[in-house]
């Protein structure tokens, strides 16, 4: 049984997911269909990265990871197969695999063939993808549809900016509970902080002197910041709604001062 | 493995999907169940037959549709099984068939009969429909549980109202993206206007004299018309949120002026 | 082939989800994943003990259902194996099984032994659920994973309060047709009614003195009261938006007087 993932931006009301379902039930034999998430925020691939490399890697080697975030029709669109840590991935290469692993490099790394009639698809998943993936598991060669390349592009926007004194990062999402996730993470954070006091500015008037282990260890109702499991800081309120209660959005700079 | 999929108006923050779920477990055995949508807007069966008629083909002959939208409780709800290009559709004769194929005949339509406790049930997708579903997949004859009858109920909502010059249609529903889908396909627009120009009026001041290929024809933030993969105009602004925007609600007229 | 339900307050737009059912594929086979919901309404175990207590009895004998509701780290919490029906549940003793049976005892209670790991853990249902359920599949014992005790906590909250002429309950939650879901229950009111008239009342100006069977029994706009099929108070509008139209909330207070 050959596991699929989907992590999409392509939501849950309309029929795109179906039909990407369908189309590999009926392509496929003996597979597996996993929604990872179909909610990434539109055109967000910070969000989507973000999703998936915190799941892919509790997935069973030789997992397929199919990414549907940003697929936005452009005149050179480019689709990679991936191949890292014994997964692979088929997405765009429109920097989202450069913000899954911190600019790190892949294993391997192919550009798809597009033929023409993929080229004027409005869903890549359901054509290239599905073909892509039959060609795959009935044992082809991946060099017949697609030629091996050194690297993905990368994606500036997903670091924060770094001088010796300050960090400058910016909101990615909102999870689920409203917390706002920052690109700003746990490593670089303390490599740069060197045991140093700190204060978190986001907001004109809001700004958080120490981090917490736990939402629990402010006041309810009381802002903090805290690194979660996953390494990334949030600003959260205890039992609250960051999100709301503190007006903010998705790309709110949020800056860190070490003195 | 005999595929199921599921499109609801159930949603998902009750336990009716996990009833229909549960029961057809239990009941059935080899089944794959294919969550198609959950997320149709209640009571729209506009939206369900839109879904449903641009997934179903991509799913593998022999597939079974089960449709739970707008199943309030009626007095004299009938139920079908419906039999077309290989795939057999289980839902409520509410129209929504009419809908899913313009009006278009089926292969083979068979009204089921209903006992007096799923007479009474809220939830015939858990009663009627999963025992429709174990009588046929046990090989049971299709008779001995709905009788044969020629057609199912048209649904007049789902048409434009057509004049040589003029389409007068509405919006069905709004896409993740909250772009506008309308009831004026492709086919039908073509062969009405017959190379003439056109203007596209909805609300009493946004018009739009040109179709685009795709969102990005027209510069970011501005409105534009196009017919999508599915055939269907849809009111879309680049970058943006028509729904919003343009203030449209679903049920908003859509008028089409040939010249 | 193991089912395995899921019933959280994850969301579906984080990586939660995808980390729990990549880790329960890489550790176990066999096993197919069922959603019964993640849009439980954050911490509200009483939303989520009605979602799970209403479907966990349509799944086969032998269904292990994971419960993710209000899983904040709090420094003594406890988890817990229960077998009811000849389903397991795991899930946290934070009253939630108190509410799923009305306080009626399960068949057997077992506290799960939590690891130092597993005690740090944000995410219990990733590793102490897992393990868990590696141990119980692969035929351990399971008091080598926990012990055996004579209940799990009960919950206040869920009941109403009770006195020969009244009942005070509250909404729990509100379902997809934003239906208020009370918690006052059918047997109950009838044991206290003993065929006496009755109103309800909520909000200042707002009461109703009868019960409905169903929503099309008074005209569309009107506000009506019916015990739904679960057998509880809703308070909802015939085809309209009881949460909006009259202004209700999660907690709010709902009183029978009975005369």
């Amino acid at each position: 049984m050959t596991i699929i993932t989907l992590t999409t931006d392509l939501g849950t009301r309309d029929h795109y997911v179906g039909v990407v379902k369908g189309e590999l039930l009926r392509t496929l034999s003996n597979i597996q269909i996993i929604d990872i998430s179909h909610d990434i925020t539109p055109f967000n691939i910070m969000h989507g990265s973000f999703v998936l490399k915190n799941s892919y890697h509790y997935f069973p080697n030789g997992t397929y990871h199919l990414i549907g975030v940003n697929m936005l029709y452009e005149e050179n669109s480019q689709f990679l197969i991936v191949v890292k840590d014994q997964h692979t991935f088929i997405g765009p290469d429109n920097g989202i695999f450069g913000l899954l692993w911190n600019g790190e490099p892949a294993d391997q790394v192919f550009r798809l063939i597009i033929n023409d009639a993929e080229r004027r698809s409005t869903l890549p998943m359901k054509d290239l993808y599905v073909r892509a993936m039959r060609h795959l598991l009935t044992g082809g060669n991946i060099e017949k549809i697609s030629g091996k390349i050194s690297s993905f592009r990368q994606s500036t926007m997903g670091r924060p900016i770094v001088s010796p004194d300050h960090m400058r990062g910016s909101i990615i999402y909102f999870d689920h509970f409203e917390n706002a996730i920052v690109n700003i993470q746990k490593d670089e954070f303390e490599s740069l902080r060197k045991g140093r006091k700190f204060i978190f500015y986001f907001k004109r008037y809001d700004d958080v002197d120490s981090l917490s282990d736990n939402y629990s260890d402010v006041p309810e109702s009381e802002k903090l910041c805290l690194f979660n499991s996953s390494g990334y800081l949030e600003i959260a309120i205890n039992k609250g709604n960051a999100k709301g209660l503190l007006n903010l959005s998705v790309g709110d700079i949020v800056q860190v001062e070490f003195r």
